[in-house]
């Protein structure tokens, strides 16, 4: 593992270069997500006037160059004018600092003569055998430790989703997307222009790393295809990847080239090689996310016998109509089956989609859950609840959230709750335990097909 | 129009029989939704015992059949077991009710002999010129009235659309869903066995009905083939319909016959009426919400000239992949499109997709969108945003429903707004004012498309 790139997620102490005491300032606002999200290792402030700052009632000295911190330092988060980038990355060097998000803008995103700058940047950190990430970035999260240097939202919701994304903006409404949908993550990383740590670096770090399960990539171009391809299939055999890759249609792969100023190369050529590399391509940005749910969640499963338990049937059609359409295998025999029968009423149908009816209360459900969770033949199950009067859907999330712990997570197990407020609620309780819960029983479905096709991808490479 | 149908939906009076005093019973809260929801009629309570109802502090003495109440009644909302219903059936004939919503289960759902008293039921009704709906509903809302006869949540949002459902345990789940995602709604119905009111029927009504903008019905088989093509062929010449319709893979198929025991017939059978009746087929429940918002609540375009405002390159080619793939036309002529410079930094970008760039702010959607609605040559707009730290979601949302009521919603606008908790504020306040919201961009132009989709297969048929 480098060092230098384990210092940007796990560093023992960060300096801010450029922090500032304006509320409203990017130099401000880092300081300010470091101490709230609750970073343990040592933080300290450098700024040209020395000015003091206070963050929620800690107060920080702030030194005038980074040269001046009495301590070693990890990782140093660079918010400085890109004109003064030069000259503060050539004293991290002289410093012995591992490694350089660069915040700051102003490079190779404006043009070849910032281009030059950036380059000239790398060399100078390769000098002294530093790392930078970006520049022209929002920073870097890592929840196992509490850090977080980004100018984004503070309150991540821990988890195991690592989550990578080439675009700063949207990076950072993603990041409150995950708030907001509780999508946990291991760790958020902005690579903005990608003079020096790119893609291929962070899904080496994160295959080894044992807080991460799957990686979720907001891709825009790749620079270097081959490496990438290599490395994605490399960490594929051990850990899932999906990546939203925009512009796909003629005029989208236009429209990226005149965004990112460079070509977007022919999409059919990434989805060739995505396919290659056992990577889960995910269209839009919900669907990336249904996907990551069940891929940083859930085990792989053990083979293709797949039950749906629900107590409706429009909402078990539609679940079956996206099993077959997305090559899931609804479990047949009825030998086995019959045990559903023990928790519906005479007019059920224990056949698959195991129809409880409207009728079902928490012990019908406690009854089938348990039942296919323990039979060896099921293979993987979907519980669907369409929300009636009889059943508080958050009820159900906590007989599930019981059911499944107690079977020791061993197969993978996915929730569609379609109702209101209440409905919500129960999702929310769902996927804040790590159980992968949906508003729609085709999207439960569809993200547990991608778990399949990643473990099926792997199984065909020789992987157990 | 048919004055029994009419009556459903705005009654003079409501009688419920089978009403109870008992919170937890289907006859307490089909009173309690009449009393809350401020049906402005007369309610009276049958109930065989002659208890007296308490809701919400206002009492109601009920009467022992029907035949006491001293007064006209329009609707009666039965909710006695099935065993009592034919005589109350028959009692309601004589007193001269105009409709029945059949709420009581335990009929045709049940096998032939259920379907013998169904059949009796309906006889009945037509001696007296009645019209039955149901049996083994939850009942119909009609929001202009503030009329809820139901027994699913109070709440409903008024709005511009019908929600028809055949599934009773889903519609009201429904009911839930449009409520907590702000879908704004003119009435529900709840059709169960259509013993004698049927899709057709209702249809029918709707096309007339000046509160109704369009029509969503969650289809699980169709009687009268031939008749609900034609109809919705009429119907759609007016207004759009949109369906979900499930079972559409063998498996599927196969499970709608379990559950229903009845056949769906061919999935290709259903596709292929569809088209031909100008009605637009969803595949899952959150595409048909996403889809009626446009349809309920915006004018059709003028032509095919479709313009994105963004903030985020990556969100703009997402949006610009879904155009192109779902048949919009990016409008290209940069003469027109020049006009957008003045909005946006230097390095923003005015062919469409229009890029503002991650600087913009309220000002620079502002001039952008009233630019976009003012140009008679754009026909067709999508907002989209990225959240960033210089404009709250909430504020654009703001700007967009001051900008579109101040240009009279003369064309077809939706927005995109992707982000964590202001965003979903602002997702929520855009839709409460019936302008379509998203949170994703792909959503918000598919939705769109949709109605492109509608209109043209209206001029296809020689309409304007």
């Amino acid at each position: 593992m480098d060092e230098n790139i384990r210092a940007l997620f796990r560093p023992k102490s960060v300096a801010v270069i450029g922090a500032s005491e304006k509320p409203g300032k990017i130099g401000y606002a880092i300081m300010k997500n470091l101490v709230e999200y609750g970073y343990e290792g040592k933080i300290y402030a450098v700024n040209v006037k020395g000015v003091e700052i206070e963050i929620n009632g800690r107060r920080f000295k702030s030194y005038k160059s980074i040269l001046d911190v009495p301590d070693e330092v990890d990782m140093a988060v660079i918010v400085v004018p890109a004109k003064f980038v030069p000259q503060v990355v050539e004293e991290c060097g002289k410093k012995g600092v591992k490694v350089l998000p660069i915040i700051s803008s102003g490079f190779g995103e404006l043009g070849p003569e910032g281009k030059k700058v950036e380059e000239q940047i790398v060399e100078t950190a390769k000098k002294y055998g530093m790392r930078i990430l970006g520049p022209n970035i929002f920073g870097v999260v890592y929840t196992p430790d509490k850090l977080n240097a980004t100018f984004g939202p503070t309150d991540v919701m821990p988890g195991k989703l690592a989550l990578i994304s080439q675009s700063g903006a949207l990076g950072i409404a993603l990041m409150g997307w995950t708030i907001l949908e509780k999508v946990g993550l291991s760790a958020v990383v902005s690579i903005g222009n990608k003079a020096d740590i790119d893609d291929a670096d962070l899904l080496e770090y994160f295959k080894d790393d044992e807080n991460t399960n799957a990686i979720l990539i907001y891709l825009e171009g790749v620079k270097d295809g081959r490496r990438f391809i290599d490395v994605a299939k490399d960490v594929s055999m051990e850990k899932p990847i999906v990546v939203i890759k925009a512009g796909r249609s003629e005029r989208g792969a236009r429209a990226v080239a005149s965004h990112t100023g460079s070509l977007a190369g022919s999409d059919r050529i990434y989805d060739a090689a995505f396919k290659q590399c056992g990577v889960i391509r995910a269209y839009t940005i919900g669907e990336a996310f249904d996907y990551a749910r069940t891929l940083s969640n859930l085990p792989e499963p053990e083979g293709e016998n797949f039950v749906i338990i629900t107590n409706g049937g429009g909402i078990g059609v539609m679940a079956t109509d996206a099993a077959e359409e997305s090559g899931l295998h609804l479990y047949d025999n009825l030998e086995d089956l019959k045990v559903f029968a023990n928790f519906m009423p005479p007019f059920g149908s224990y056949k698959n989609p195991v129809d409880l009816t409207g009728m079902a209360r928490g012990d019908g459900y406690e009854g089938a859950i348990r039942a296919a969770l323990q039979n060896p033949n099921m293979h993987s199950i979907a519980v669907l609840y369409c929300q009636t009067a009889v059943l508080d859907p958050r009820e159900l999330a906590d007989i599930v959230i019981r059911e499944y712990n107690e079977s020791g997570r061993k197969k993978p197990l996915v929730v569609a709750i379609v109702g209101g407020i209440e409905a919500r609620e129960a999702i929310e309780r769902l996927n804040e335990e790590g159980i992968p819960a949906y508003p729609e029983p085709d999207r439960a479905v569809k993200a547990l097909a991608a778990l399949y096709r990643w473990s099926r991808w792997k199984h065909r490479q020789g992987r157990p």
